[in-house]
């Protein structure tokens, strides 16, 4: 038995219980080695190398429908469905999806890339295919800390109440990104803190069996007893009591107990969670020990804990640890603010401020909404909440911000970072719908930093004003390398700065992008084209007297952005000049198109999206052309 | 004493538990005379007069924080923090608020329309009081429907484990606006119905002190026994393990245990679930019978049991049983559809689809997010969901449209009911954000229609497509009352319809809105102006022929929605002739403005946002003064 040999779940059909766990060890050297030139989630998919071999054992992909909660722990299910000689283009370009991909295979059943949606794509498919007549299994797999998440607890609710049959598969590792937090992780601990739980359960069954039988008026009191006495045979109260089949604790990388569990599962006309206890980083013993740092990783030296590129980034602070030493400058002058993160405390770089100010630093897991609004509980007594949290991941609050944030007009701070491009995590991650989302919102002030260095004097800004909601969003990865001012200042709100004068084309551009059109415009001189730029740092409110002196000069506008051209900042200023009747502007928007940018490292996304030196050029010399068309 | 002489919380404080009750009498006296007159939440109110009662008598508003989980049932707590004497004006235009309103009141101190929010404020105020070293009391009140809301379940996760004095009160009426759906109704249910709870509870008491003490190896095992027994003693199991005390069930309409049981929860230092039984509509007959009729309602007859509106307008029937209807019809040639959604069957009309299609028909509760997911989980196995929900609560399923539907390209219908001004609801139930939040979002088409006629057409075309997502939003009501077509008929994806023909200026309106531009075309043709007025039913894709004749033509165009402006139709069309470098279009938007609109008939907030007929009027007179200064 080889791993060259296994292209398809029915190649692992006929093994014995040895030979799967065989296949196990090749399967984790496989990935130890392929990821340590690619990079990847290494961490979670040493994780699930057995149950994610017994579940393709035990059931028939893709008749039964495998779910994995977030796309990045299936790169075994990948392994085991044909796609193991792959793995050199993992995340690349046009190379393997780190996620579940619909079109890579017809065993991806379920795309995601946010946390806690396969429990609702579960019941969908549950009720699809009884309603169908069929009698396919459907199985998803979620982590602890996807359980947590609204929705999973809102499906969660829903299955335990339609009874339909399926398997949840609760991937209980002890943490997801972050250490866990939450009463039901807290739940979960006891559970298997608890070693002689099932020696217990076994005992109790015995005493239960002892109790004597009585009549009269204590008989009804006796059975009531030995109702309740099932909190002591089954564990997983609280799954029992929202109406689920829960077995478990089960050791997630014991193949002969996980295969006994699902056969058990697999009886149950009704819904089941099976609680399967595994060790994320599991046989590589850096990732073991550390399994946050080893939990999206990129190339790496074999049996070395070095991430390789997080060696070559640290010249230039990235823009999250910019962030976070910014807030925790002002922090130290004012009490009022609060450092609020939903699982994120390392990616939004505030667990160092957690470090400085522990008891001022709240993670609610992964609570988008929850976080949103408990912000906006926080700024109704006086607090100045500062929610740090991904672009992509915001969109959970999109209803929280219209209604509890935006509509009473509180004083919170939302620091949106990975905002644009993302690279390799791909479409599901890509952090460029915020401007959209946000823009239409009443009352909130939004900004975007050119650099790493007005990220801080947004920061100031942010913390400084007080007349209702604000956010500043901010690119993934290092800074451009600017020299950092000394000291903070407050921007004028709704102020913009023209970086390079120019004449017959300006360039309204924000964050990264100003960069970009900085280096057009150097170009452009050299043929004696003056371009000028614009750092566009507040999308709302515009600056509008600089949008009126523009359209004094009659120049021609290019607006650039990482972010959606619908409803983004080019948007807002055709919305603008359109309210004002201004009605001859030539505006040309660049940004992210109408349709869903796949995973590649931001240079190729950058490139096949058309946000490039040259395109700016190009651009800019056909405004110029058309101007001297108008005035002949 | 009388009601007459309460004006705020402290003329009750020295209250007899006699007294309060008999001021809960004169309360429901003055609730069903005034509601008569003015319309309201009555149902709601009634059930929790004794609740609030206890509320405002033991603790100190505003100091100590009330928050109300959905505003809607605080008209008892407005009659005691000095508001009676203006209920004659609830829910009218600059009248008093039907809901919480920071405005009116220092007592008022968090807003919501939508549910579920308020645990999440509560743990933000609890956190900011702890931080300030301040020591009032905050107190959530939520129903048991918006308790399985996923930011109120993500709430409760993170409050059991951070263990902040505050006391939640769960207010279990046994259904919010429609039955109850869920697993944790379930449990609640099961909770209430065992009347010998408690004394079971007491029993059980007894037996444990009555297992003998034993040694050896035994000795362990009745240890853990009698550990366990806690799950007889206490009940609420399940708040329980989530890290809260409870307390409960308590009879909400009975003072002297309500007093009992806050004046027990007041001395626990952490978070307390006190579990309140109470009876809708209360002390009112006709509501009591039927308090999902009672609601929500207009005025109506004393002790009769019609509600005078829902008479007034059954002549023309309602956009949402227009919806409702065409559905059934194709239903029963199409196998695939599936009816969903989240707590409003009856406010959507899907119960009328549900009695056709039990089997086929999926209410989730309180539950957008996993509502949106479960959809694009049965689409994903060849079901043709079609989740019809109020435009402002999809905006809680915002990421899951983004993420789980359009980026997957699934074939899920939504269907967005109350798209629009709502009127008495007020700015927590705008649907005016729709057309921003999904214009942007790619692979989704977005239709509206112009009338009920064409509302059927678009059910039709939506099931017809099999392309991806599809939307349709309408407005709250009923129909404008045209003739209904006998047959259905697929419209072609993007195209628009004009409807009537004209020179200089174009109108290109959605929705209701076409009515309000022909009303004014007419108008216009009397002093000799022929105003074009096209119905832009397809918002995405637009119609880009017509847009391009428009173009051609010269018109000046003016763009009227029912909708944001930014972000709406006219942002879409800005940014199509930014697209096509077609930069001489005179183009005006009219639309929702940039704030947040109150309560009041929809006639008034058409008035005081400009959507009216004379000021379209103002606007094509203005556009071709315009004109003329260009031509000459």
């Amino acid at each position: 038995m080889e791993l060259d040999q296994i292209n398809h779940p029915s190649d692992i059909k006929n093994f014995s219980i040895k030979e799967l766990e065989e296949l196990a060890q090749q399967i984790r050297g496989f990935l130890i080695q392929k990821l340590s030139v690619t990079g990847g989630h290494l961490a979670p998919n040493l994780g699930v190398v057995e149950l994610t071999l017994v579940l393709h054992y035990l059931f028939e992909s893709p008749k039964d429908k495998l779910i994995f909660d977030v796309g990045h722990q299936s790169y075994v299910h990948k392994i085991l469905t044909g796609r193991k000689d792959e793995f050199d283009t993992l995340r690349q370009y046009k190379g393997l999806c780190g996620y579940i991909k619909r079109s890579e295979s017809e065993h991806d059943v379920w795309e995601a890339g946010h946390s806690s949606t396969s429990l609702s794509a579960a019941m969908g498919m549950a009720l699809a295919r009884d309603l169908k007549g069929e009698n396919n299994h459907v199985i998803a797999l979620i982590g602890d800390g996807a359980m947590t998440g609204g929705m999973a607890l809102e499906a969660l609710n829903h299955i335990g109440h339609e009874k339909k049959k399926m398997i949840v598969v609760l991937n209980d590792n002890e943490m997801s990104i972050a250490p866990n937090v939450g009463a039901i992780h807290n739940y979960l601990s006891k559970i298997r803190a608890d070693k002689h739980y099932l020696k217990a359960k076994e005992e109790a069954q015995q005493l239960l069996k002892k109790i004597p039988k009585v009549g009269g008026t204590l008989a009804k009191s006796v059975e009531r007893l030995k109702d309740s006495m099932k909190y002591l045979i089954v564990s997983g109260v609280l799954f029992e009591e929202l109406g689920f089949n829960y077995i478990g604790p089960i050791d997630g990388h014991n193949i002969e107990l996980l295969l006994q569990a699902f056969k058990q599962a697999d009886k149950i006309d009704g819904p089941v969670l099976v609680h399967v206890v595994t060790v994320k980083g599991k046989g590589y013993s850096p990732a073991e020990i550390d399994s946050h740092k080893w939990h999206g990783v990129g190339p790496y030296k074999l049996e070395s804990d070095q991430d390789e590129k997080q060696k070559k980034s640290k010249a230039v602070p990235s823009y999250s640890n910019v962030f976070s030493n910014s807030l925790i400058d002002l922090a130290k002058e004012d009490e009022r603010i609060i450092g609020i993160t939903a699982a994120m405390p390392s990616g939004t770089a505030l667990n160092k401020f957690a470090h400085h100010f522990p008891e001022r630093m709240i993670d609610v897991g992964i609570a988008e909404q929850h976080a949103t609004t408990m912000c906006a509980g926080l700024a109704d007594l006086g607090m100045k909440p500062v929610f740090a949290v991904y672009s992509t991941f915001l969109q959970r609050a999109y209803d929280q911000l219209v209604h509890d944030v935006c509509r009473q007009n509180l004083n919170v701070v939302f620091a949106i970072d990975r905002a644009g491009l993302v690279g390799d995590d791909g479409e599901t991650h890509q952090g460029v719908y915020d401007l959209a989302y946000l823009n239409h919102i009443p009352n909130i002030v939004i900004m975007v930093p050119k650099d790493e260095n007005e990220l801080q004097h947004m920061v100031k800004t942010a913390i400084d004003y007080n007349e209702g909601p604000i956010a500043f969003r901010y690119p993934r990865g290092a800074g451009i390398g600017v020299d950092m001012d000394r000291q903070k200042k407050t921007l004028s709100i709704g102020s913009w700065e023209v970086v390079r004068e120019g004449n017959q084309v300006a360039v309204l551009a924000v964050g990264p992008m100003v960069k970009l059109a900085q280096e057009a415009a150097e170009e452009l001189a050299k043929e004696n084209i003056q371009l000028e730029v614009i750092n566009a740092r507040f999308v709302k409110p515009l600056d509008h007297s600089m949008l009126q002196d523009l359209a004094n000069e009659k120049k021609a506008l290019i607006t650039l952005e990482e972010a959606s051209i619908k409803g983004g900042l080019g948007s807002a200023i055709l919305e603008f000049y359109a309210e004002e009747e201004i009605y001859y502007m030539r505006i040309k928007q660049m940004g992210y198109p109408d349709y869903f940018v796949e995973h590649g490292s931001v240079k190729y996304q950058r490139e096949e999206i058309g946000l490039t030196v040259e395109k700016i050029i190009e651009n800019v010399k056909h405004l110029c052309n058309q101007k001297s068309e108008v005035n002949t």
